[in-house]
Parts: structure tokens; C-alpha cells; sequence
């Protein structure tokens, strides 16, 4: 097809979709003739992977197009494969470092204490959870720790176990539902998509749970 | 106590500080003299919210002004303060829009078909959550929804009970540990900052569960 109707299928401006194949986001088209370019439907499926890292996961363009690169040179394993992707992905939170703001500032805050570690091994060894040492969520866990703890609200951290449960209930239907699909790679985007959508669908519903819960108790 | 001894003990630069102060996060310390200025604990205080929300939360600073300033303005009735300062928060994730992308591609992509916004509400409706309409996180949630269906995942909306319940049974542990301390205004940051940190917890525990269980399978 050619741009015109990739933009009109997706609902994506031509603008944009030029933006993303400068970017890397998305393949090029192919020259069909001097000013013709075709695309296919795994251009326009594509697209839709990319609107919703943009757009629902609020990635950064630099994450995403590290997430499409993992996901363009599939690994031989399932969990290499899916780890890889879900690895890029942490490491892409956007930088929080605010203008104006130093190195110093952002390594201090984040430098992680050994008692946030060591309550982060506590707890996988706790529910029997075997993570490789190299996973990004550990030291993303540990940072909220340190957080809670540096607020004086060391009491919220006795909850981590519900919340872990509630974590561990939903991880078994996400790598249930990413299994699913007949190829790796496939297997992959799914894995891929529903981690950055489910974050957001996750973070919503407690949200609006959690109003329905303070309606309730008034 | 001066600016020094408050970047010693929060780790945070004087320059950063300094950043704070001129863009609203941090109020100013009381000029004592012609050249000293104090800060008290309560700054201490402010400024470690400050950091969860921007190192944590990966807010914007733009956010977190909007955030701080609902703190400083609490209501008469905890379900408005917190709600007032819930909303702020969500409303405040970070704009999508890569550069090069034009307005109409953003409204496209994030225009909420009906179909999302029903499914939003029947959920609400099957577990009995009463949500006002206002809520912004009825959008993301069907943003949400929309981005998975856009992507032939359809199946993977099934799962949204399993979610709704892991989403709920986590809102009451938010909630209890909200409304424990004395003071409205100490609810409101509680439940402020744990939203913030907790969506951070949830998401770090979720990939580490979901490495378990795949390597549990495996």
C-alpha cells in the first residue's frame, strides 16, 4: 500500500510515519518505482507496536527503538529472547534527572543501600522466585524501597508481601497469554506489549479501585 | 540549618536544591541575615518527597509542581484532597508526542473508541466500584484497552479480571496505609507518594515474577 493509506489505516499522520522510519522505528518502505513506495501489512502491525510503546507505555523514541531492535534479532531461547526485550525496557525508564540538576545529585539519589538490597533478596528468596543477578527490576525495586524508607514510611514496606502476591497472580497470566502464539517472535512482541500496556492498565485499575475503595469506607 | 547541612543530609546537590527552590518545589528558607539562609526538617522533608516523585515517579518537574501544590492546598474531606491530588497525577504522564509528530496524529492515536470506554465501564460496574465520572484513569484504562485491540491481542483483554482483582486487592492495602496517620495533610502525601512508588513496586515486582515463572517453566 502506499503512504497515504499506511496513514489512513493507523491513523498515524504521513508526517509522522516518515519521523518514525528516519528514526529506525519502523522499515522503510519499498521503492517500487522513482516516487513510489509500498508498504505491507507488517508495516501497518508495525506501527501499531510503536504507537503503543509511544503512546500508552510513554516511552521515550530512544527506548522504543531499542526495544525494536531486540525484537528484530530474536534470540534462540524464549527466555533470552523475552528477557532481552523486557530488559531494554527497564533500562529505558525515562531519565528523571531534571534540568539544572548534576550527576552527583541523580548517582546519590539513586545509589542503593545495602538494606533496600538485601530486602529485595529477601523477598525473592522468600516466594522462591529465581531472577538472574543481572535483571533490571532488582535495582528498580530496590529504588522504591529506599524511597519509602528515606520518607519515614518504613511501615508501607510490610505491605510489599500483597503486593508482590498481586504481582506474582499477574505475571502468570501475562507469560501464560505471551506463550501462546506459535513463534518466538511473536511471542516476544506479546510478552513486549503487554508488559508496557499491562503497566498501564495495572496502574489505572488500582487507581480506580483505589477510589472505590475510599467511596466505600466514607 | 543552611543550604550545606540540607544537601548533606538529603544527598541532594546545592545547585539541585537551588534548581527546586526557583521552580516552585521547594518553598525558600527564612534569610536570617544578609547573606545566610535557613531551612527547617520540614524542607528536609519536602525536598525527599521532591525526589521520590521526580527519581522515583520519573515525573516531570511540571507534574510534580502540580502535585505540590494540590499538597499545600488540602481540602476539607479526604476523598477530595487525595482524589484532588490522585487526579494531578494522572493527568501528569509525560506527553507521548515525539518530536516531528503534529497534534492530529497524537488525537487519533488517543481518541477512545467506544467499545474501550464501555468495556471500562462494565468492569466498573461487574465489581461494584464506584468511580466519578472525572476519574482520569477510566481513559487510561481504555487507552489502554484500545492499544491492545489495535494489535490483534484481543484475547489478552480476558485478562483484565485477573487484573482487576490484583489491582484491587492492593488499592485496600494502599488505602488502609493512606488513612492511618492523623492529619489529612500527612493522608494526602502518603497516599500521594505511595501511588507514585507503588505503580514503580508493582511494575519491578511484576517483571521480577514474570522471569520466575517463565524460568520456572522452562
Amino acid at each position: 500500500m502506499r503512504v497515504g493509506e499506511l496513514s489512513k489505516r493507523s491513523g498515524v499522520a504521513i508526517a509522522t510515519i516518515k519521523f518514525y522510519v528516519r528514526e529506525g522505528l519502523l522499515p522503510p518502505g519499498l521503492r517500487t518505482k522513482a516516487n513510489q513506495v509500498d508498504y505491507s501489512e507488517a508495516h501497518l502491525r508495525r506501527l501499531r507496536l510503536v504507537r503503543a510503546l509511544l503512546d500508552v507505555g510513554e516511552l521515550s523514541v530512544a527506548t522504543a527503538k531499542r526495544i525494536i531492535a531486540a525484537l528484530d534479532d530474536p534470540d534462540e531461547s524464549p527466555l533470552t529472547s523475552i528477557g532481552r526485550a523486557a530488559y531494554a525496557l527497564a533500562r529505558g525508564f525515562p531519565a528523571a534527572v531534571p534540568p539544572g540538576a548534576d550527576d552527583n545529585a541523580r548517582v546519590g539519589a539513586l545509589d542503593l543501600d545495602t538494606a533496600s538490597v538485601t530486602r529485595v533478596n529477601d523477598l525473592l528468596d522468600r516466594y522462591g522466585w529465581t531472577v538472574r543477578p543481572d535483571n533490571p527490576a532488582r535495582a528498580q525495586l530496590a529504588s522504591a524501597i529506599a524511597a519509602v524508607q528515606a520518607l519515614d514510611m518504613g511501615d508501607a514496606l510490610d505491605l510489599l508481601d500483597r503486593y508482590a502476591q498481586a504481582a506474582h497472580s499477574v505475571a502468570e497470566v501475562d507469560v501464560e497469554l505471551a506463550l501462546s502464539p506459535a513463534t518466538l517472535e511473536e511471542s516476544t512482541e506479546r510478552m513486549l506489549v503487554w508488559t508496557v500496556v499491562g503497566d498501564r492498565a495495572l496502574s489505572a485499575l488500582r487507581r480506580l479501585a483505589q477510589e472505590a475503595v475510599i467511596i466505600k469506607r466514607m
